[in-house]
């Protein structure tokens, strides 16, 4: 692919990239700008995602259609337009995403003294409003596909873009149009609507860490926290490199709401009627921002294996036009090799690029692993490995970990290791999240010491009781910055810690510690 | 999935399939309702695509971009909105579109007077048009990836949704919001170019034969019918079952009018800038049209077993408990081995449908083989196999037809002859496809027989010779509702009809045939 091959993207992306220590939002669009993932269009708060980050996107999506159509669920398209009067249907949805709606209201352009102009005979009767979500829209339709307690439960999932108004734009974590999946599903049950909310959220839990391996917590939102129209909302929260968490996923239970202000009824076992109940869950492209924000370093993307579109990459070195083709040949027979071995391989033989800048190239797309040929490799049979990263040994520099990270192995016993070595990889990388997360993670109990972790670590957990409402809520967020990410799962506290205590603020009795952090 | 097992759905699917003869339009509408493919939404023009139509789509998705992978290409993602002066660029192209496109005007709702409206204080500096589709958005962004010619060719595909504003609607065919995949690539010369706009149209020629069965004629629109800002269009067509032409696919060659008015130069191998060349190619959910009204007949829906999400049901045959039991460990069994060879396989055990509704049901939804299993095939051994589908046999009834299509054969060779047997219906579908458009083509030397034909036979193909020009091509349409539909290749028009002759309507001299057709 030519985008990867030329002098002049090569050149661009050289750039250094800003160290993480020294200015960590600017480190995150350097990576995002090196790996090539995404940049800014000409339109103000929507990005282009550039082809490697949508490859990962794209393997993202594989993994999660896969878990949405073992769980039972099937795919389906909804209008982008919603008509304003149906989006008001249900007044909380509306009022929450009002201030964020973009609005068509023509539909034809002409030419205007030789300027190309909305034409102002072709406003629409109605307003439509790109849909923000889609919950409105679908029940609409969902009130002609349910008629009896035979057609539940209905289990639907759509991959689309959606468009939210936002002032501040950061690329992939916040833009006014991005990608997401949206799950609807109608139950007969209240029962059933609550299993299904649980069951996605832990689809996605088991998805960022077995994936993504981005450990997550799994809660519920307080009442200020909830989706607009929901009586629960669930999500999993991360947290980054900088101690800021991130939500990466929610999951929705909606009660009889849109069934009610749709109208959609059911038939019963018994032969009555009765509102259905919903549930809507999603993702979105914002997971490509958490995975960047959790793994990646100075030298660029960091890619688990299992979202990497290129797992390996094959480098021939040589001088002499001889060298040439006897490491190119060999590069091809040891990219075919691993291509049997279902391995995604890249082979570089890019003539006028050197080694060097190659292996820069590739560090900074956060390519797992690297297979270095040169004639001396040839001469001995075997193959030079280099890892992207490494767990780190204590007191080690960062030259002894580059060293580290290469290994000089037979040809066979190389090519056989390859598959081991990526899936180890993987885990790893979960090993070090978590490794990370704990050690920014503080149970504590006191305002003070709330106080002196953040001004002292800057970020981080925060396992705190609470008894609070939103106006104490507010008062958190105005004095620290930090909010209620979520009241987590019981087996999410961190043992020892799991009993009752007094609010952190208020002092009043709670059951359970909430999970605080400054959040993006 | 709730929503195929419904005795609602069912019921509602139930009612009668208009014959083809009586009603061709309404027998589409009935084949897509019964099918359960799409439905009409509450936003006029726009449909809801629903799961078992969407399953196919997915499958058409899967395909195509499999070939585009192989030829090069990498998908990214570009933004919904194209900002007006963005668009004005290109003058030829924006006057093309000017007339259907949905216009974003503001960005914020607010209640006022207790209703929810838009709110007017919240008006775009610059108003945003949703993509008809995205050159002018992409060119402006290939600005920052072209520099020089080592950056080229770039290759580029996006799957996204379009909107372009139209009064009369239909399903799949022509709706306000479609899905599709976009092709945009970039070239150092035109030759290269001009090698990509076939390369593709010959990708979706293979695609629309071996995939959907459905066969092609490949060629060059006339220069009235070209897309707007294209110096070519290539394009595929296909002769549906009422004798009327579709356009499935087009190839554009664009030159460097793109290139010219987003300013994207490179620095050639010789160190001289030059403007690059480009290309765009696109197929639509149009498709799914094509696919229904080429193979579909007065039972429903018949798929190509390369497209069809269930290409085999299983269904058992009871009366007693214990013949309940049997078969349904047999039809598990089968259900399993099947699934083990690779067949997409789906075990209908619902209680409550009797085989008879299933059968109905399955048919209308084209599953192209049926499995049965009775008390007495248990006793013997053996499987029911039924065909969705055979060739006609010259003077068969359909009573014949049905008995023929069914076949009962040993338990070992039955499951042993399922992957053969759908291959072999794969190919009978072409065949059939091809026969048709046999059958309904013509090569016409007169106006006399040209007006005899269409008012015979109310449809078809008509290889003509032609030198007219946009005046003539008008008046054919006006007096006989006919369209070039394309300047073909040689090697599409019937052999002894490929040299010189005179235009049809002027008798001017003319080069090679054209193809006519009165089209959708």
């Amino acid at each position: 692919m030519a985008e990867t091959q030329g002098g002049g993207q090569a050149a661009r992306s050289a750039e250094a990239i800003t160290p993480r220590a020294k200015d960590y939002g600017q480190w995150y669009l350097d990576v995002v700008r090196t790996a090539q993932l995404a940049e800014h269009s000409a339109v103000r708060g929507c990005m282009v995602i550039r082809p490697h980050g949508y490859a990962i996107w794209e393997k993202m999506q594989a993994e999660l259609d896969r878990r949405f159509k073992e769980t039972g669920h099937q795919n389906a398209y909804f209008p982008l337009f919603i008509p304003l009067s149906l989006l008001a249907k249900e007044e909380k949805h509306a009022a929450g995403f009002a201030k964020e709606c973009a609005v068509v209201t023509h539909h034809r352009l002409k030419s205007i003294n030789g300027v190309v102009a909305v034409d102002p005979d072709s406003a629409l009767d109605e307003p439509l409003v790109i849909r923000p979500t889609s919950e409105t829209i679908i029940w609409e339709q969902f009130k002609g596909w349910i008629q009896s307690y035979r057609d539940l439960p209905l289990l639907i999932n759509q991959w689309a873009n959606i468009v939210r108004w936002e002032m501040r734009t950061r690329l992939f974590l916040r833009t006014a149009e991005f990608l997401w999946q949206e799950g609807h599903t109608a139950h007969a049950t209240e029962k059933e609507a609550l299993e299904e909310t649980w069951r996605m959220l832990d689809v996605y839990a088991e998805f960022a860490e077995n994936v993504l391996a981005v450990p997550v917590v799994r809660g519920r939102k307080t009442p200020g926290e909830r989706f607009a129209g929901a009586l629960e909302t669930l999500c999993i929260e991360g947290l980054m490199q900088d101690g800021k968490a991130l939500q990466m996923g929610t999951s929705h239970y909606l009660g009889q709401n849109f069934a009610k202000s749709a109208d959609v009824q059911f038939l019963n076992a018994e032969g009555k009627l009765d509102h259905v109940y919903a549930t809507s869950w999603g993702v979105s492209t914002r997971l490509v921002g958490a995975l960047i924000m959790s793994h990646s370093d100075d030298n660029g993307l960091v890619l688990p294996p299992a979202l990497a579109p290129i797992q390996v990459v094959v480098v021939p070195i040589f001088k002499t036009e001889d060298e040439k083709a006897r490491t190119i040949e060999e590069g091809r027979k040891v990219s075919a090799e691993l291509k049997a071995q279902g391995v995604a391989v890249k082979f570089d033989d890019r003539d006028g690029v050197t080694p060097g800048a190659k292996y820069y190239e590739w560090e900074g797309k956060g390519v797992p692993l690297r297979v270095e040929i040169g004639p001396k490799d040839l001469e001995k049979g075997s193959l030079c490995l280099v890892r992207r990263f490494l767990l780190e040994a204590p007191g080690e520099t960062d030259v002894q970990r580059r060293k580290r990270s290469k290994s000089f192995l037979p040809r066979a016993s190389a090519l056989a290791s390859i598959k081991p070595t990526l899936a180890a990889m993987q885990a790893e990388l979960l090993t070090r999240a978590k490794a990370l997360r704990e050690k920014r993670s503080r149970v504590i109990d006191t305002l003070a010491d709330f106080e002196r972790f953040y001004k002292e670590e800057g970020g981080g957990f925060a396992w705190v009781h609470w008894a609070g409402g939103v106006a104490e809520e507010d008062e958190m967020a105005k004095r620290f910055e930090t909010t209620i990410r979520c009241i987590p799962l019981l087996e999410e506290i961190p043992e020892g810690a799991r009993g009752e205590g007094k609010c952190i603020l208020t002092g009043g009795p709670s059951a359970q510690r909430v999970l605080m952090a400054k959040a993006y």
